[in-house]
């Protein structure tokens, strides 16, 4: 007798997959039309919801009965609610509104790339035009910083949580591509003693110093404006954070930043990468897993790397051990390597 | 104590909705590359697949893994295999082979449709031009019905059978809005006493014509060319066939239509109207309870109707009773009213 393989064909799992862009139009247009926000406020028909957001009732209708089968809302009878999530990420009234990244996520650049998939398939690599999201002083990195910082709240928190186990003491951070610099003022937060450089383009380190100054972090926080790969670091550091930068670019390249780094870096310091990092299987877990078809479509040669693959590229460039923390639920995991 | 709504706040329910369509992306690049195909045809490493399909190896793994996150492949170390669905559905040996419906479901048009829609909650209707899909002649139609049949065997399957048990005699029958005439194809296939009129437009009755010959029912099949709305629909008919046809527009131009199409059926006849059906929640079972967003993005006021909603529209066009079919884990189900 056979072992079955698995589920019974299903020509309705094709129908799924090939339509699943809907369910991203179905956010979209409930996030930029305020939806969340106006059942928050105690909207809760359709024709409620339809007038606080200036849309159509059988629009309104609609797009909400698409959002509780995607979980996003509940339903009673003909009263819309929303879920945990909802509330949490998706009303204007919380203070972890993540809405706004559908300007990072969504961007044109970004959605190009998925755009050309098959041709990206073809070459291995981005079919954006110049080398895709990673030209210099790429606009798209400017949205990625306003728009995702709410995203990275948690992720910055366990980063934060995880560097201060290993350097507790007064330590020079060094936050490579801080972006939003979330990372680095996670981490400077959680520890007084310390003081944090960012590096990242001009035109990105404005969000970063206007974060440092709301966080109320600005008299410990300096930038270095450049590429990571050729700025001047400065240091020498306790602590470099790479948050969410090696999967941008082939393992060469990985090895000789972490080369240059190492030259930064006090010989009892840390290297904290924070990344999306697959099983060894690459594909599991799905969050970190399916991460590597953005790099796919945006990078050309970008991926997202296993632990062994990281463990590597470190030692290859001269470190000495690495090992990986996991964060229960969560796509991201921390590499801490020491030289 | 409060009782918990629902699972705790997930940012990343947040960002799988928000990039839900890199799932489409991945699964069409799959389909056009024919990466199913070259598994299918024993190609099981990356590299293997990647030669068999003109494209890079780096692409290839990166897709593939992918589609085995979702479930449409397999792996075993570094050997990729087809699901049961994929060797079904979507490897160009299969006769069932579906992947051609990208055609239609991922035409300009219709992407078009889902790209506006925001403006269509707003407006409560397309945000396509010319009413969206419903304009005369409209060339989606063809592509509809070339691209789709492959999907509908099992639909028109279940129809046929539906059909055949209330009207097993010699029976005429009219399809309205046949497309690629499959729904009326397999009735008159399963009776071999029936005889089958097809209604569209001129340009999508090739497509129907086309599969008469193929089938071998050209001797039993004739056309009326023209709208469903107006063109000259013979008769009587003991049968007429509505396949997916009144999700297109509003209650009162179902119900006109219904009242016309009365004129044209036997006093013993029966329409049966094959339909995406949501439960009178509108929020199950998924696949018809999402149709609605369909209908949204690409026509003016078509909706995914309920079953005591096509009965209302039924009786006020004067028919005597209406009764659901459903079937076991598909989202449609089959209307039949008798005037």
């Amino acid at each position: 007798m056979e072992t079955p393989v698995g589920p019974p064909p299903s020509p309705f799992l094709v129908f799924e997959a090939i339509n699943a862009y809907h369910r991203t139009a179905a956010i979209k247009a409930a996030i930029e039309l305020q939806v969340f926000t106006a059942i928050d406020n105690g909207r809760r028909s359709a024709a409620e919801i339809a007038a606080a957001c200036g849309a159509a009732e059988r629009g309104v209708r609609i797009i909400c009965d698409n959002l509780v089968v995607y979980g996003l809302l509940t339903k009673d009878g003909t009263q819309y609610g929303l879920t945990a999530t909802a509330k949490t990420f998706l009303s204007g009234n919380s203070p972890a509104y993540m809405g706004g990244a559908i300007q990072f996520l969504l961007s044109p650049t970004i959605m190009l790339g998925f755009d050309r998939m098959t041709e990206a398939v073809r070459r291995g690599g981005t079919a954006i035009p110049e080398s895709g999201t990673l030209a210099p002083e790429h606009n798209v990195w400017v949205d990625f910083a306003r728009a995702m910082a709410p995203m990275m709240m948690m992720p910055a928190q366990q980063l934060a949580e995880t560097v201060l186990k290993v350097k507790p003491g007064p330590i020079a951070v060094l936050d490579i591509a801080a972006g939003h610099g979330l990372y680095g003022l996670a981490v400077c937060k959680a520890n007084p003693a310390s003081r944090l450089t960012a590096l990242d383009w001009a035109n990105v380190l404005e969000v970063a110093t206007e974060n440092a100054a709301k966080i109320g972090l600005a008299d410990r926080f300096t930038t270095i404006a450049g590429s990571a790969f050729d700025a001047p670091l400065g240091g020498p550091y306790d602590v470099i954070l790479l948050p969410n930068f090696l999967h941008h670019f082939d393992p060469p390249t990985c090895v000789a930043l972490a080369k240059r780094l190492k030259s930064a870096l006090n010989p009892d310091g840390v290297v904290a990468t924070m990344e999306f990092v697959p099983n060894d299987d690459r594909v599991s877990p799905p969050g970190a897993a399916t991460f590597s078809l953005v790099m796919l479509a945006s990078t050309p040669s970008g991926d997202a790397y296993t632990f062994k693959e990281y463990e590597q590229m470190f030692a290859d460039a001269g470190y000495s051990s690495s090992e990986l923390h996991r964060f229960e639920g969560a796509p991201h995991a921390v590499v801490l390597t020491r030289p």
